[in-house]
């Protein structure tokens, strides 16, 4: 099966992230919008359990994590891929590293880690600079603490639906 | 906010359900294939933390519960859907009930307690005729055990996001 593990920013920003999605995503129903701390991975159905294991230690060690939106940005030329950008934050970046570290969950990277929740993929050169070109003039300053982080499943029509949410720290 | 309870089921009976909805229900992006436990109901957002205090001891004290699909079925004449009908069980009524308790949590059911997983809805009576005469001759037998349940919340775009998910019994 393919997980994904991710945070999802509260409600008011999910909305705002989604009035730009529903015109500029074409993948915005699968998913709602959200931080990817781990790409997508295939493991096998009986590794899941074992993998629930050690996601429930490392957010038991992992305070909340403030985060912080500062900006619109993109990734052309690797990618038409336009996103509210989040301020490096070292305790986040700790988190990517230990859903990357055991055995069972080193996976390659296909990029860097640049947390960003997209708003906008798949566009055309010049959509991607017309757009960018009006949203950049705009202030896109949202602050918000991550209290908790979502294991993700993907169905056979791409949608990604939740199988455990993870409560950073001892919220328990 | 609005706020929803819902079970998902496993990967493949959640895909299963989607090789329906994708034809059969309009509302079929908005969320995962799911049997409803709570309705959508609206609360303040400062009530958020006493309910999730309080679903979490009714998880902790709710054993995992079997689940039995046995047929295919339909709500007509009250509501044109067509649904996967699930074997009437004590322990999910029961926490059917516990989740409609408190005063916090009181609000009025619509309709009585039938568990189900809609797989098709605002459909004309002719085509929901059509196709439930097609699907009542095929044999719709799955079973699964609920170990965990979603508290779900409603965005502007009126897809559901997942708040919380509380494992059942003491499998924490």
């Amino acid at each position: 099966m393919k997980l994904g593990i991710a945070i999802y920013p509260p409600k008011d920003i999910q909305d705002i992230a989604n009035s730009f999605r529903k015109r500029y995503d074409p993948r915005y129903s699968l998913i709602a919008p959200h931080i990817t701390i781990k790409e997508a991975f295939e493991v096998a159905e009986d590794q899941l359990p074992e993998i629930v294991q050690y996601l429930r230690q490392v957010a038991q060690d992992t305070e909340p994590i403030p985060l912080h939106i500062y900006k619109v940005s993109h990734f052309h030329p690797t990618n038409n891929v336009l996103y509210l950008a989040i301020k490096e934050e070292p305790r986040l970046t700790a988190l990517h590293h230990k859903l990357h570290e055991p055995p069972l969950l080193k996976h390659e990277h296909k990029y860097p880690f640049v947390p960003h929740i997209t708003i906008g993929q798949e566009m055309s050169d010049d959509e991607l600079h017309d757009v960018y070109g009006r949203l950049r003039m705009k202030s896109f300053e949202f602050s918000f603490t991550a209290t908790r982080f979502h294991l993700l499943y993907q169905l056979e029509n791409e949608t990604w639906t939740t199988y455990e949410t993870f409560l950073l720290g001892q919220q328990g």
